[in-house]
């Protein structure tokens, strides 16, 4: 049988006859005539049921209700004279109905399909099936194919090679964060499923495959932000015999033609900033580059100021910095202020002190404690003009840059400064090799312990050893982040040693893939983007389930399959385990 | 870094200088001259190593060992008059080496690299990383992508969309075979793997997306054969509005197009045989076409013959079926005929008779017991000529398809039957609706039970009901299978009861799915190509390892990671579950 898509009849088919397929998105019943919007995944086509050619049929038609799956064959005719709807991209045309058959009758609906109105997610999401009807997610689902294929198309262009690699892996110690599996043929033993096929890919450089992609499901047991889901898709790629600069033009080359075949837009050249600059500049690792608004510093001007509030923080090593809010100053009432305090206590500073300029003058309680000189090279070295609002956070760099980070955020959504139709990447890079973990009191790796440093010479300065590693940001969301690895094993020891990590321990926790490296391991590295958040932001949307077909809830529940569920005790009895809950689980 | 590949240098690239990358295959030491064999994905290239080019650096040239990673600088060159390696696709050329760096060592080898040995399986999973670079491994992983990407390319051309399903399901009831994976958050919960995305297929139907595609990891916690892994992949499709002809045309197009993409044979149009037929010429549901010696019947010329051996099963409705070994009589012996018998009662015949027609007569035990015009009758029907071996089994139609169908691949592979060249693909259809399971006594799906049966009125005949059923065959293997649906409610609550399971049963089961029919289900189908399989087939190998990257064992572990392996007490903790292992667990 040929099926035809319904969107895409047109003037030039009119006058042919048609068998068509769909469901009835809407029905409008005139007496003698009854229109349907026939929609299948294409888009929509009237059809058209009038008595007089249906006959018999119309007492089918009569029955129909949204949502019935119908077939229907007539004759395409061009609309009549002003009847054409300019809204369909069929409107010019519909299909005068001879013959009708209900394929499939519909039940009363959950939620309407034909209007995407704010329903219940829980009720949205047990009826994920009819959910997917709407046109929103039609489209984000589509454009999701689209964009993977445009990434195949780039990468089997570039000669890289789409490999598996085994969901049913080992449990690495660091695996709190581990999915896992218990084996039934070697009971008391699990599998885990991968947090990304790092390990694997890697391996496959020192197999001398050379390019490796793949499009890969991951998962991680953690709690779930927004924009989390338990299992998400990695685009993975590895490479041999490249530097930093090649894995970050193939990555640019690929995300350009993906936002071109996907968008029709020609994005420029990626601009690079080193972690560093961007921490300082924007308080971020993941800098939102489509608005201004930087972090400006403070801390020279205020040096020996008589406030001590700033004086303390300087003297003790810490720094000042601000935002200035350019001409919206008259939106923020004292009490608006406030409340950004209370936000940027969030992040852990202990206050937000602000300065408000108009009329020529600051005002505010700081522009009264702070010395003429100092406010004067605010002004000038600032360019600060009427209207302006000054907001500033004085602390450790850290927490200065995360509380302005995000107030920075905070301000460009309430201002409305961000022009959504910008797709704005930008590569952080140098990322540090260190991070210092205050929970464990110890210095962890930044990225992963197999990254590169910069300099080998490095590595023992903590805090500015920097690593080959950057990170793609696309409108202040991480989308990807990668580095060239160590594929020395005495580098590799050195880094090891660094981290507190013994021989006994690396061998125990990364054992056959330390061997791995002492077999003519190449110089390799790689890269991986989030699918789903790059689908995310290229369909426009602020929801991640939107771009899933079935994804999960924030409790890493599905609630149409009702998953995870209980099991027999058959089952667990084959695989050697039970269940052992203690009277205070959720 | 501009990589080149190492098997692709031509005679017209001589004269040029280039910066090569990658693997000593081998080396030979002539003094003052080293040779490399320089191996990449690509192919090899040799590499000169002269004193006289590289001065400081042949020190560095002699230190070099099989396997070392390096890189090298130097002019292209034709080699010396009657030099070429015609074995070579670069033999014509040689690279004269003037600046040469190690890049990785290489420690003693677990075996060779250059040569493809038998060496024991444990150890080269172990080092999985190391075998991967031979040769054969590398082609095999190589087809496979290009399978994918075929594949790909001819569904995306097609209309289909690719959209990923979950890996964390649900159980299924049936799912005795299921790898469950424990939730954190609902403790004492639990996940699935999927053994198919069948469920999320046909609800993507439901919600109108037409045509779907997924290259899918499944998964199948099933004491493993020699061609099963437990993680396996699935080429998984599914069609809106289509019936078995659409599905049957897609498929075979879509396999036409491999071949011809893979190995560049155009494949003639797949014939079509009923499941009915498969079984009695062949003895199986998945015939190896490569070579004839079908199933012949003698039920109808030994009915009423005084021999009781078959007198008796004929009247008890059993059947008579033989084997004809064509002009090989002389190959089997009376001992070699008894080795066959013993294999047949593998399969539960209780026995093998057997004729052997020489210098115009028919010899062996049954010759003298059978009735001259039987023995005639059948000589003349099956033009039975000297040195035909005639091999018979009698007892029910299972047993004698099973034994004679096995008996029939063992045949052709003693006798070099089969030309490995050939590509033999085979629609079986109209598979029945049932089969009886002897275990359970009762009659179960033969597919799964939401296939659509060929006539609905024909649901209560258990024996004689077939269904919209479809398998392809690939020179004796399955390799893919599929049906129409059943998209209509009453159907499928017909189906149910003639299964024997309740509504609250059905409910309980498949809730969910069910309930999604009742909102305008469209008429779909579909059909999932395994993978692993269809690759092994292409590329002449018997051993599915061969075409997956990180294979399992046959006790499914993972012998290069170590999976599955010991958690932490706290891991498990965590998620609610303790081992429960009783003392004679393997």
């Amino acid at each position: 049988m040929k099926k035809y898509n319904n969107g895409e009849f047109r003037l030039k088919d009119a006058g042919n006859y048609f068998e068509v397929y769909g469901w009835v998105n809407k029905r409008r019943d005139m007496g003698g005539v009854i229109f349907v919007d026939l929609r299948d995944r294409s888009g929509m086509l009237q059809i058209v049921l009038n008595r007089d050619f249906l006959k018999d049929d119309f007492k089918v038609a009569e029955t129909l209700k949204n949502e019935y799956c119908i077939k229907a064959y007539g004759k395409l005719e061009k609309r009549g004279e002003g009847l054409a709807n300019p809204n369909l991209s069929t409107g010019e045309v519909e299909l005068i109905v001879e013959n009708l058959e209900i394929l499939s009758e519909c039940d009363i609906l959950p939620f309407n399909v034909y209007e995407d109105t704010n329903i219940n997610e829980n009720i949205s999401l047990k009826y994920r099936y009819l959910d997917l009807r709407k046109e929103r997610l039609q489209n984000t689902i589509m454009t999701r194919h689209k964009i993977t294929s445009s990434i195949r198309e780039y990468l089997n262009g570039e000669g890289f090679l789409d490999i598996e690699t085994p969901i049913l892996c080992k449990s690495t110690p660091e695996g709190a964060r581990d999915y896992i599996v218990p084996s039934r043929i070697n009971k008391g033993s699990f599998y885990a499923l991968p947090q990304s096929p790092q390990i694997c890919k890697q391996l496959l450089m020192v197999s001398g495959f050379e390019k490796y992609y793949q499009i890969a499901k991951c998962f991680r047991d953690e709690d779930l932000r927004a924009d989390r889901q338990p299992e998400f898709t990695q685009i993975d790629m590895e490479m041999s015999f490249v530097t930093e600069e090649d894995v970050m033009n193939n990555t640019e080359n690929l995300l350009k033609k993906v936002v071109k075949d996907v968008k029709g837009i020609d994005v420029p050249d990626f601009p690079r900033m080193p972690y560093k600059e961007a921490m300082e500049r924007y308080g971020s690792d993941k800098p939102d580059t489509r608005f201004e608004m930087e972090l400006l510093d403070l801390t020279e001007i205020l040096r020996g100021t008589q406030m001590n509030v700033f004086n303390n923080v300087i003297s003790n090593g810490g720094i000042v910095k601000c935002l200035i809010v350019k001409n919206n100053g008259d939106k923020y009432s004292r009490s608006d202020v406030e409340h950004l305090t209370d936000f940027v206590k969030i992040y852990g500073a202990k206050g937000l002190a602000w300065l408000k300029y108009d009329n020529d003058t600051f005002n505010g309680v700081i522009a009264k404690n702070l010395e003429e000189e100092k406010l004067e090279l605010m002004r000038t070295t600032y360019n600060i003009t009427n209207n302006d609002l000054v907001l500033i956070v004085a602390d450790t760099p850290k927490i200065v840059y995360a509380a302005l980070g995000a107030l920075r955020l905070k301000l460009a959504k309430e201002l409305n400064l961000i022009d959504e139709n910008k797709l704005n990447f930008l590569w952080v890079t140098e990322f540090p090799m260190y991070e210092y973990s205050e929970s464990e009191k110890r210095y962890k790796s930044c990225h992963h312990p197999f990254t590169m440093p910069i300099s080998v010479d490095k590595l023992s300065d903590y805090e500015n050893c920097t690593a080959k590693a950057y990170d793609i940001v696309l409108n202040g969301y991480e989308v990807g982040g990668g580095s060239i690895r160590i594929h020395d094993p005495k580098v590799q020891a050195i880094v090891f040693k660094e981290l507190g990590i013994s021989d006994e321990e690396a061998q125990k926790k990364f054992g056959f893939f330390i061997d791995a490296f002492k077999f003519g391991a190449p110089p390799h590295g790689g890269l991986a983007l989030g699918l789903d958040r790059l689908v995310m932001i290229l369909c426009g949307t602020e929801n991640i389930k939107d771009v899933i077909a079935f994804p999960k809830t924030q409790s890493a529940s599905d609630l149409m399959m009702e998953a995870p569920s209980e099991v027999t005790l058959e089952q667990l009895k084959e695989l050697g385990i039970k269940i052992d809950v203690e009277e205070d689980n959720e």
